[in-house]
């Protein structure tokens, strides 16, 4: 696993203009940059360092973003088995009615194990294997609600549109869940498992699925990918298409959750769909890569928990994972084997406006958070932008948009000169 | 003039502890701090400053943000006059069968001009005086659409929750708009100008509204704001009411804009209709105090400018105004006089999830950018958000959600043992 990590460090310095241009020798150009937040600690003075932080952390009123001590066991686990392991804790009001609702909340993301020229058990065991210390450290720390990043039993590797990694899916019940099954009732864990699915009830077809496994090793359900990439190299729709199972929360032992599978992020009425429903921890686990969305990452779920009023977990893979056969990517750019570094950063985001800051860009990772849910409700009573929201007007807006003969609201300037644009 | 930004500046340091507690002790714990991107600038090494840009700035592929020389008459007017002046440069791919469609864009943040003990037409004169030379520097820089701030036409009175301040309002057609119509015609520039209206066609009601301004001076349309805050001191529907325009997109000589005003830019639904109806640039005029939404602010005109597929510029008002009356906030805090500190920060947003950086923290400014309108549709064809945004799903479940039986989709764990939350 260690020998993956140094290749796709290595990788940029020595034959990043061969391979990928602009993006890895980008990659390379600071050597062990691990994520903004430690750089900018390493960098600045503290007094600047604080400041800095207030407004990229968005932490306001003189606040500090708490760390949590983990247990030993944790940190020992992730020396040993070499993963970053981070803790935060955030904060809501008293309330004089609530008790407070404090959930631990966690994220794991990761590299895969083995070659993806491996036999595909094999590579599929071996990432079970490496994450078990993972979800060990996770489940002696306490954790009360895991997330995984989407499809983690196998490499991503939609890219290629080659069919055989269909091979990969698994039934909503399938090894992988009952692997998690496992470890979720040994932990009095609840576990999200994002995977690809094979729906045998209708006629094999696949899925993006995220499998919601309760803290007693029960499947309280599944929620299917409800808008799937058509951009570059994440050509999905050639695996799988919409999902079916509309926007729902699922009501746990901790709390309420809902998962926006990856590209979801991109569109705001699914993150509001999930708080319209009455979720108050959204997870986004994501497969993304640094030169199409690096600049998005640490806005996109942020701005869901603001205007939501709710907490998002947001998780990303990690590493440059080799395919055997080269392919192209629709950019005119000679055919490649990979589909470009993920860059990790896994972070939590949080109602107030503030966020923990992410993982590594680089290594595996374990993100811890408590999170008092009662924030959600306090945020939403301080600011009311669901008292604001005008729902009226835009159901019937939205309406109107997708008839056919809809006809934008535009009031022309009765002086322009109509100019060929 | 000059005398108003420095109290603002000195204020904290003198008397914060007794004013405003956390809130102003944290402004002057940073004498100097102008904005996020100078600090950074001045506080990292050149290679690390350039990743961080990288990552805040949004700039990806290697691309620098690109600086535009301004005329010398600008420069020397915002020397003379005593605001900043910045201007940057959004790029797009060129195109085979279209030409750039670049523009030049403005955005004006600024301090009120005398105290508002002073009488209302001299108030109002002073900030006109104030700002002509702002536009003066912006014309002479060729700016093609100009936007001012929120209520730019008098100190941002609602918090007193007072109705004498309603004296403030204008018909659309009232004594500021004559002053733009005049330095629109001058520099054949389309100005936006918010302000608050009187509609006498409908009893005195007033609005908060954004009169738009075509190149040759006349009148284009208005648009009312959407979305009304009852959040701590703003109060804004002591005074005006949810806007009655719906979503227009005003098509002028220079491509189509729209206005989210203010509060309305944590309504994701409000940015979206301005897509939906084919804004270009949405500008979000706004007045904002630290306390309340710093740590947002960098976040949500991002978003929207990378989900909706549109440039944004975000303005926010400068300073600390203090009024007459003492009032209450609703926070439990003893009385006081002031809104808090109006953190100015103009910026831009692009579509490809770049920005600029922001104007100061505690100047009035001018922000410029040249931005190629083709990049909204480049990023439409190469993100595919409307395509693949499945409105019908979303208009269904808010036809249901503004029901009052509407019943959320929660699936709950059988296993579930209730608790009283």
């Amino acid at each position: 696993m260690a020998d993956l990590c140094n290749k796709v460090e290595e990788n940029p310095m020595e034959n990043g203009d061969e391979k990928e241009g602009e993006g890895v020798s980008r990659d390379g150009s600071l050597h062990g940059f691990e994520s903004l937040h430690r750089l900018l600690s390493a960098s600045l003075k503290p007094e600047i360092f604080k400041e800095v932080s207030r407004l990229l952390v968005g932490l306001n009123c003189g606040r500090v973003l708490e760390t949590v001590a983990l247990p030993e066991s944790a940190v020992t686990h992730s020396s040993k088995y070499d993963f970053d392991v981070q803790a935060f804790c955030f904060h809501a009001d008293k309330e004089l009615l609530r008790q407070p609702r404090v959930v631990r909340v966690g994220l794991i993301q990761n590299s895969i194990a083995l070659p993806t020229t491996a036999p595909f058990l094999d590579q599929k065991r071996a990432i079970m294997q490496k994450l078990k210390p993972v979800i060990d450290a996770a489940g002696a720390s306490g954790v009360n609600i895991l997330c995984l990043q989407e499809a983690w039993m196998m490499p991503f590797a939609f890219c290629t549109r080659e069919k055989r990694w269909c091979e990969f899916a698994e039934p909503i019940d399938g090894e992988s869940t009952q692997f998690l099954q496992d470890l979720a009732r040994k932990y009095n864990m609840v576990i999200v498992s994002p995977i690809l699915e094979r729906d045998v009830n209708h006629g094999e077809t696949l899925w993006n699925t995220a499998v919601v496994i309760g803290n007693h090793g029960n499947i309280i359900g599944k929620h299917r990918k409800n808008h799937i990439p058509r951009v570059g190299d994440f050509n999905e729709s050639t695996y799988y298409m919409e999902g079916n199972t509309g926007h729902p929360v699922f009501e746990t032992a901790y709390g309420k959750i809902a998962i926006n599978i990856c590209y979801g992020r991109h569109h705001p009425l699914n993150w509001l769909a999930f708080g319209l429903n009455g979720a108050e921890i959204v997870f986004n686990p994501s497969a993304t890569v640094g030169e199409l969305s690096e600049p998005m990452w640490p806005i996109e779920a942020r701005n869901a928990a603001i205007v939501n009023s709710y907490y998002v977990g947001s998780i990303n893979r990690v590493g440059t994972e080799v395919f055997p056969n080269p392919f192209t990517s629709g950019d005119g750019k000679p055919q490649h084997a990979d589909f470009g570094h993920f860059y990790g950063s896994s972070y939590f985001s949080a109602p107030d406006a503030s966020c923990t800051p992410s993982l590594s860009r680089c290594r595996d990772g374990l993100l811890i958070s408590d999170m008092d849910l009662n924030l959600c409700r306090q945020l939403k009573d301080k600011w009311g932008f669901r008292m604001t929201a005008r729902y009226d007007m835009y159901a019937e807006l939205l309406s109107k948009y997708v008839k056919a003969e809809f006809e934008p609201q535009v009031i022309i300037d009765p002086l322009l000169q109509k100019k060929a644009l």
